[in-house]
C-alpha cells in the first residue's frame, strides 16, 4: 500500500506544518493526555465547553472531537451546538461514543448528536460502533458475525445508513466509509492498559481530519502513525506508566520517513 | 502474618483474572491517574457522574468508588443516587472524604453520603476520618490521643459507630472494623509528593472490595499491594515526576507471588 | 542581578518550609499537573470550586490562583466569590487568562474578574494580556509594537492601568508592575509541547506570592525557578513526554544554591 503510506507521510508533514488547532469537548479523565498527545503530534489543542463559548471556539478549529466519556447532558448540548456550527461552516467533526451500549443515557447522546450534525468520523470499538444501530437497521449484532469479512460488511452497511466513516479500533482496526474498507495493523498490547488509548487516536484522527479532505484517508493514516507510536513505545517500555509517556515521546520523534516505512495498512 | 500475606496474593491474582470493572465518581484532580492504576493492577476502571446515568452505571460495577475531592451539591446527589442503588445491589462502596473537617461542605457531605448509604470502607487520613464522628460520638478529638494504641482505640469505637471499616492511612497505616484492628507497614515517603496517592490507594481497595467478600482483609491486602508498590517504584525513582510514573509500572509488575513476600501486614 | 538571584533562593527555601496551601480555580486540563508541581516544589495544592466552599477554602490558603482555561458561567461566579474573600483577607491572588482575546466568554470574564478584586499578578502570553485592555487603554495594539522597548512601555501603561503586576511569559519573561520591570531567560523550547506549562508557570508564581510580599519579586523569582526547571529537564529528555515527568522531577530536586546559581534575571 504504498500509495497510503505516502499519505500518511505526507498528512504527517502537513499537521506538522499547519498546527491545525483542535476543538475538543471531550472527558475530564483523558483532557490532560490527548492534548499533550496532540502538542506532541504538532497540532494546536483547546478545550472548550462551555455553550456561550463553543460556536466562537469551533470557528476558529481545523476540526472539531466530541467525546461522551463523562456525559452529562448540558455538555451533549455543547456538543450539538458546536457540531452544527462545524457542520455550518464545512469544519470536519469526529465523535467518540464511549461507552454507547453499556448505559441510555450514552447510546441515546450518541445517536443524538449523530442525528443533528454531519459527523466525518466516528471511532469506536465494535461493541460502540454497533450499538449506534437503529432500530430498522440492516446489520445485525455482535452475535450474528462470524468472521472478519461478516464484520467488514456489517461495518459498510452501517457506515452508509450513518453516512459516515466509521473506525472500529482493536487488534486491527477497520475503517470504512461505506464503500472502501481499509485495515490497519500498528498497535501494541499495553495500548489497552493505559486509559484514553481510544481517546487519543480519536484527537489523531482530528488533527489529520484537518489537513486531509478524505476522512477515510485521514482516518487510516492517522491510525496507522497511532499505532506506530505504540509499537515504539512498546520498545521502551515494558508497563504501562513508562509505555504512556513514551507514547507522547514517539508522537513527536516518529518522523514523515519512519510513519511512511512503518505503516501496516491495507485496503481490501 | 502468613495467612493475610496469602490472602493478598490471592486477592491480586483474582482481580487479574476477574478485571472487576470499578465505578468511579471522584475527584477532576486524579480521574485519570486513578484509572491508569486501575488498568495497571488489572482492574477495569469506568468514570460516570451523571444522575440519569450512574444507576444504570453502578449496576454493571463490581465495587463503587466516591471521592469528595473536587464536590459541589449536584454531583453529591450523583454519589448518593449510586450508593443507594449500589447498597441495594449489594455491591461494596468505598468513600474516600477527601478534605473532610477542612470546610464545612466536605465534613457534612461525607456525613450525608454516611448516612444514606452502606458504605463497606472509609480512607483517609487521621484528621478526615476524625471529622466524621457525630455529636455525641464517644471518640474524642485528635488531642486527646496520646499513643498508636490510643489511636487503634478510638478508630475502632468510630468504626462500631459508623457501622464500617477504617482505614486511616500515614506511615504505617490502621485498619478497623471496630472489632479486629490491622496494621499495614508497607509505603514510601515520595508517596507524600504525588497527587491523589490517598485517592488512588482507595480505588485499589475497591478493586479487591469486588473480589473479597471481607471488607477488613480486603483493605489490608490491597493497601500491602498499594504501599508495595510504592517501595518498588521507590527502588528506581528518587524525585516525584519519575515516582509517579514508576507506581504506575508497579502495580503492573508486582506479582501475587512478590506481593505474598513484600507484605507488610500485622494484625492486633 | 545578584539580589534578585538571592531572593529566587531565599523564596525557594521558605516555600519548602512553610509549605504554603495554594487554593486553585482552575481548568480541568492542567488540574492533575499544577497540584503535582505544587507538591514538588515543595507548596500544599487544594482544588475546589464550589460556590458554597471556596470562601471557607480561601480563608485557609496563602494564595488563590485563578485560571480560565476551561471556564463556564458558574466557575467563573466561583472565581468572584473566591477573589472577593482574598482581597477582603489580604490573600494575594493571581490570574491566568488562558485564551483571552480569542472568545468573547473568556475577554469579558477574565475582564469581570479584574474589576472585581484586587488581583496581585496576572500572567500570560502577549495576546492575551494585551486583550485586557480597557476601551479607553492608551496601549496600543500588537501590531503597534515594533521592538523589545515598545513592549516594555506598553505593558508597564496596561499594569498601571489595571493596577496590577503583569508578566508576560515567553522565550524571554517580561515582569511589570507599572514602574519596574524584569526580564527572566530561563527556559527551555520543550515547554511548548507540554500543555499547561503556562499554568504552572502561573502556580509556581502562587506559591512565590504565599512568601514574599512584593508581588514583582515574587513573580520574578518564580519565573527564574520554573524556566530553571525547564532548562534542567532540556538535559534529561528530548521529548515531550519524559520532559514533563523531567520538570516536576526538577521542581523537586534543584536547591536554593543551584537556583541562586541558574538564575537569569535583568532589571531593566
Amino acid at each position: 500500500m504504498k500509495h497510503l503510506n505516502e499519505s500518511a507521510a505526507y498528512n504527517l508533514r502537513v499537521v506538522r506544518e499547519k498546527k491545525p488547532l483542535i476543538h475538543n469537548i471531550t472527558n475530564f479523565v483523558v483532557m490532560n493526555y490527548t492534548a499533550n498527545a496532540l502538542l506532541a503530534m504538532g497540532a494546536s489543542p483547546v478545550m472548550a465547553h462551555a455553550q456561550n463559548e463553543v460556536e466562537d471556539m469551533v470557528s476558529l478549529a481545523g476540526a472539531l472531537v466530541l467525546n461522551i466519556g463523562t456525559l452529562t447532558d448540558d455538555w451533549i448540548d455543547s456538543m450539538i451546538k458546536a457540531a452544527k456550527k462545524a457542520s455550518e461552516k464545512g469544519t470536519p467533526i469526529i465523535l467518540d461514543p464511549v461507552g454507547s451500549g453499556a448505559t441510555a443515557l450514552r447510546t441515546d447522546s450518541a445517536k443524538k448528536i449523530i442525528d443533528q450534525a454531519r459527523i466525518s468520523v466516528i471511532r469506536g470499538n465494535a461493541s460502540e460502533i454497533l450499538s449506534l444501530r437503529h432500530a430498522e437497521s440492516k446489520t445485525k449484532g455482535v452475535d450474528s458475525i462470524h468472521s472478519v469479512e461478516d464484520a467488514a460488511k456489517a461495518a459498510a452497511v452501517l457506515a452508509q445508513e450513518l453516512n459516515t466513516t466509521l473506525a472500529i479500533t482493536g487488534p486491527v482496526d477497520l475503517i470504512t466509509d461505506g464503500k472502501r474498507v481499509i485495515r490497519v495493523a500498528n498497535g501494541h498490547p499495553l495500548m489497552g492498559y493505559v486509559t484514553g488509548t481510544g481517546c487519543t487516536a480519536t484527537v489523531t484522527i482530528g488533527a489529520f481530519l484537518a489537513v486531509d479532505a478524505d476522512p477515510l484517508n485521514a482516518t487510516a493514516t492517522a491510525l496507522a502513525y497511532f499505532g506506530l507510536a505504540g509499537e515504539v513505545a512498546g520498545q521502551n517500555a515494558t508497563a504501562p506508566g513508562s509505555f504512556m509517556i513514551q507514547m507522547i515521546d514517539a508522537l513527536y520523534t516518529i518522523t514523515p520517513e519512519k510513519l511512511k516505512k512503518g505503516c501496516k495498512i491495507e485496503a481490501d
